[in-house]
């Protein structure tokens, strides 16, 4: 049979990062690539725990179907949290539970693009959503990043231009890929711009909690008194992304719209994983975790930046990231990081060109990403030697 | 701000059930409205085995982020058990794991309906797989219901009527809402009309190991050799719904196509939850616990349609299904059985009027349906009585 998909899934590839790291599987390949929080990180002993309580003590609870929006000692629990610890979101909000952050994309596209909207988003950005914006036959315009942030003049340059803009797409904290934070004066420019011209912002924040230096700012969603602001938050990075929960801090009526979108979608998360994160964060101190998780982000963001300041020609530019899990170089002379990325594969270290995370995909891009937190320390010594001397032999 | 949200997801309300069960929190209702499986059944002293097994032994592969289309382990597995045991799947077909069957249901739709598509059901069906469908845009066309499934001649009928037909759902075992089980003759008669008109058929088989009496009738992906059936299962009434794990097997370019749509919708299934189906397939003999499953169930059928012949107005007709969770009942006269529901409700006993499951929302349903699965036994005994009492003062 000859088969005719929709038009809106034409225009999405899979994701060329998780294409990479399905074929590097070579044991040796030192990986750069991949978006992994160190699973050192990862409360095992604790989450044995909760598991072992709720399955002796009260097992329908997490195996019976539940609510779609979310267990809701979970939901009230975030809920809490955002409000007095995050001071985001207010009585107009709701809390709704998701399966990863992801799935807020997803969610929250699929109620409010139509095919052939547009959305705004960083230039580059992290391809998950970007995809899952073009999976519902939106057009993408990207805004060039700058060292505090998207490009101002850009992005009102781009709010004059094109009709049917339906919203931006931003991660203030240490962007994926580039690792830049956006500044306190151009949070508050863009929730401005925003409520000016009447569009929504869906702001992303993964790893928001993951600052290892520098003085905290705070969300765009803590300046929303207009409901112009959708809020995405994960446990992926805090506890561990295979449970797959996230959360979204949204008005009421887009809140309750992405919840009948998840009744079709997957009726609701995984109940087990749900009360892990509540029980997480009731009993074990969520925050307190989160200090911890920063002591072993510190130490591999700087190991990784002092091995990349001893061994990169000085001609390869880098961000230098206060928090999250990634660090952006950019080799001089705006020429195509793909031929540079696969010399790297041959000598077995794996990165992800720039194109990847491209807002045009048939651009050109020069840049590549760098993950510290999911190789080991050996590895990272080892690989950025070899990306080291290769900047050399690459960049004269 | 004034919310402007996407065409095709206006078209989509809440399910009338998941609302119903929210009122319902009345700890004295007698409920017959869920679709939930017996609590009893659930394999928990297992579960808590297996999760407490990796979580000491290999916590870090269950915590951190896995492959789109499932646990390696998981997909082996059930792909041999759905060809060995089912003979479900050939060499160009493909198993991907999703997060319950409904996400089954949301990603095919996803990959395949343009808005304005026409998708034929059975009349009535599953409404979480006809909202799904409603989510992307679709006009749904209805087939009425015959003892041994769909009447093949409106389905011909339809075939021939409307223009750009993509497929036909189907839950030809035990099916939702009515308990209805096609016969093997339109099994096969239903797969020659798909080819003959080249739509795909997507078949639904949430309950088809709940079979408590009569032959087994294989499914239609038995028979196809041409590419034309998506098939659907899921460990929601075997192991537990709360899990959310479900999986497709269907050919290759489409599974391929719905795995990018799912690197979009939630990057991949918990993985926790995927594990404990492997494990508990692998380890602890799935066929054994669906043989005590059917015993349960077979009590629960029986118990509940005995007292309904004790108790009901004969002119009530109602089904008598040799599996799965539902009876479905019909007043007689055409009337609307939405009075009769709330009438019930308001005596304590909770039963989903037809409505909630008419491909037409805007038809008048006489049916209503029951389910035994959830209730304890003693509550089964007193709602029927208070349902048969009220069939006779509602059906002069």
């Amino acid at each position: 049979m000859q088969y005719q998909f929709s038009d809106k899934m034409v225009a999405v590839k899979p994701s060329a990062i998780r294409e990479i790291l399905k074929m590097s599987t070579d044991p040796n390949l030192i990986s750069f690539a991949a978006g992994n929080p160190a699973p050192d990180a990862f409360p095992s002993k604790e989450v044995a725990e909760i598991t072992a309580k709720v399955l002796a003590e009260d097992p329908v609870s997490v195996l019976q179907y539940s609510i779609t929006e979310g267990y809701p000692p979970l939901r009230q629990a975030m809920k809490q949290m955002m409000r007095e610890h995050y001071h985001v979101g207010n009585d107009q909000d709701e809390l709704l539970i998701v399966s990863g952050a992801e799935q807020a994309c997803d969610l929250f596209s699929k109620v409010i693009l139509n095919e052939g909207d547009v959305v705004l988003a960083e230039d580059p950005s992290f391809v998950g959503a970007l995809n899952s914006f073009r999976s519902y036959g939106a057009k993408l315009v990207g805004i060039p990043m700058e060292e505090d942030g998207l490009n101002l003049a850009e992005l009102e340059k781009a709010l004059q231009t094109y009709e049917k803009i339906k919203f931006i797409y931003l991660i203030p904290n240490f962007q994926n890929p580039t690792g830049i934070t956006m500044s306190w004066a151009k949070r508050k420019a863009v929730y401005e711009l925003a409520v000016k011209y009447n569009i929504l912002i869906l702001e992303d924040n993964p790893y928001g909690d993951l600052r290892i230096k520098g003085e905290n700012v705070p969300a765009i969603k803590t300046l929303d008194k207009t409901g112009h602001v959708v809020y995405m938050g994960s446990f992926s990075k805090v506890i561990a992304p295979g449970l797959r929960v996230g959360y979204t801090v949204a008005p009421q009526e887009i809140s309750q719209k992405m919840a009948i979108a998840k009744q079709v979608a997957d009726v609701h998360t995984t109940i087990l994983a749900q009360y892990i994160c509540e029980r997480y964060v009731a009993v074990y101190d969520l925050l307190a975790h989160i200090e911890d998780l920063k002591k072993i982000y510190k130490r591999k963001t700087e190991l990784m930046l002092g091995e990349m300041d001893k061994h990169f020609n000085p001609k390869v530019a880098y961000t230098r990231p206060e928090g999250g899990l990634f660090i952006y170089c950019t080799l001089p002379g705006g020429v195509d990081s793909i031929p540079f990325c696969q010399e790297a594969l041959k000598r077995g270290v794996a990165v992800v060109p720039g194109i990847a995370f491209a807002v045009d995909e048939d651009s050109v891009s020069s840049g590549f990403r760098l993950n510290f937190s999911t190789p080991s320390d050996e590895n990272i010594v080892k690989g950025i030697e070899i990306l080291g001397k290769l900047t050399y032999e690459w960049v004269k």
